[in-house]
């Protein structure tokens, strides 16, 4: 299924006929005419944001790719849990609903540079836990994670999928150093060289952590229930991508919420064709820059749906 | 008065101890230090933002430099005052409460090209109107202006305040076509070649509009108010750049909410210092990219003022 095109078409037509000049709310409109083809109405409502976040742990830690130690996924959890994380913060700014989907933190993924992550009983489960945490009411999906070392998976996986070299796609994460840095590319040009994945799903299931599975489950669920995206950060996008090594139309509900600090993420943006909405210079994860756009949406939906025609309001059109 | 440097100080060594990698919020740590210190909290919180429109009518619309004709501006007042323009909505998504302020509409500035905008007393009456229709409980403002010519009145004012060329201040405002432009560029030149303004108020009276003297009155109550304001477009910021020639200090209070697509705007921001948060080509006026900045500001505050702590949540931190 894909949008609405008549719903879509009168959303533009609707569009130019508002108290404005022709264009000059930018990129809200174009934003506020996907939405209402992806709703099928003319004048859509946002009224059910939903905030997805799911937690998993990584055997490659060991290897010393992080800022933190591994404990501090769970003990994130708990803290969203209790409301006490940025996300609980954006996510009530935005009037999104939040839940937390822990991955078996206590089983971490095996280290990727050894064996494939998980096997395919696992990788299953972890796309389920995703598939069945959307609700089908929402409408509109942010997936946000926490997994101590998973910017490490996503800089594999995205190696795997578009080539170059490890330094392109390795930043800092958390906050690593230099020689930090350096052996985390080292790592994922290991872990890439020993696994040779010919498909998006082949892909998490090698190089992926749980929440990255679990993720690329829920935006394929929201796909098919036709419930639009908005991406997060290069984990996030790192599971998108996946997806659509999969089919060229499986992120066609996604907008790329933001462009965040981690360094190979406008890359990756690039590399999915999605132009961010915000560059504040995030870089936490969580679903946090995607959460911090949501009003954006809710902004252009609100103009679209709102607006007075210069023939209601007797304006004259230029 | 400026901010609290004590609030600010505690603010950002709590910022320090939130349950974040350091940093990692990117710009909203930034705002929301710089807003604890203007509101003198710790913990600050945003419960009133305000939005004010105002509006007035030019004589140099007689030249021919506007897409739209001159009674458009009553036109969209009476828009605002029933809730149909795009301002309305976003201040609304924002939780703003808007007002509109008619600046004598029947009776339009004289033509800058032949004699100065207004006389002194208009000059006077204009800044009286936007001085007091700041809220003085506001703990946020955002200044919006409807007024057909008004980018022409604006890109004046740029080139008097910081020469260059007529052509590097002159944009297509609502839509003029290249033949507009340059009739535009050539009555800017006209007028700033007429008119020697030596200080930031006399080219307020000389080159300004009755709603952008009124704006200027608005941000500058909000300065010795302590009210945070975040700056919309090129108008707007052609007449916060009149208090900043009047003093340096006259901007402290201000962040720029967004860069329109009115091709100056980038370029008056770094005049001012104020790297915008938004980009998402919006060209409309009314206040309307500084609206849509508001949930931003009100998100940085969420985080800083309701994230637990390292300490609280019992999470390492690194």
């Amino acid at each position: 299924p894909g949008p609405d095109a008549a719903a879509q078409q009168a959303a533009g037509a609707r569009n130019a006929q508002l108290t404005k000049p022709a264009g000059s709310l930018g990129r809200l409109e174009d934003l506020a005419i996907w939405y209402a083809g992806w709703q099928g109405a003319e004048r859509p409502a946002l009224n059910r944001p939903q905030v997805l976040i799911f937690a998993g742990n990584h055997g490659v830690t060991a290897r010393g790719i992080s800022a933190f130690p591994p404990e501090v996924t769970v003990q994130m959890v708990a803290n969203f849990k209790v409301g006490g994380a940025a996300i609980n913060q954006l996510a009530a700014v935005a009037g999104a609903e939040l839940t937390v989907h822990a991955l078996d933190l206590d089983r971490p993924t095996r280290d990727f540079c050894e064996a494939p992550a998980m096997n395919e009983d696992e990788l299953l489960a972890a796309l389920r836990c995703g598939w069945d945490a959307v609700d089908p009411q929402a409408d509109l999906l942010v997936t946000g994670e926490m997994g101590i070392g998973n910017t490490t998976s996503a800089a594999a996986i995205a190696l795997a999928l578009f080539g170059g070299e490890a330094a392109d796609w390795v930043g800092r994460g958390t906050g690593l150093d230099d020689s930090g840095v350096a052996r985390k590319a080292a790592v994922v040009t290991d872990a890439v060289a020993l696994h040779h994945p010919g498909t998006g799903l082949e892909t998490l299931r090698c190089l992926g952590g749980r929440e990255i599975v679990a993720m690329a489950g829920a935006m394929a669920r929201a796909r098919v229930l036709g419930i639009p995206v908005l991406l997060d950060g290069f984990i996030c996008c790192a599971a998108a991508a996946c997806l659509a090594a999969e089919s060229p139309t499986a992120l066609d509900h996604a907008v790329a919420g933001h462009a965040s600090a981690e360094s190979a993420h406008p890359a990756l943006l690039e590399k999915l064709g999605k132009p961010p909405l915000l560059g504040l210079g995030l870089r936490l994860g969580e679903g946090s820059g995607a959460a911090l756009a949501i009003p954006l949406i809710r902004a252009a939906i609100a103009c679209l749906s709102g607006m007075a025609t210069f023939a209601e309001a007797g304006v004259a059109d230029g």
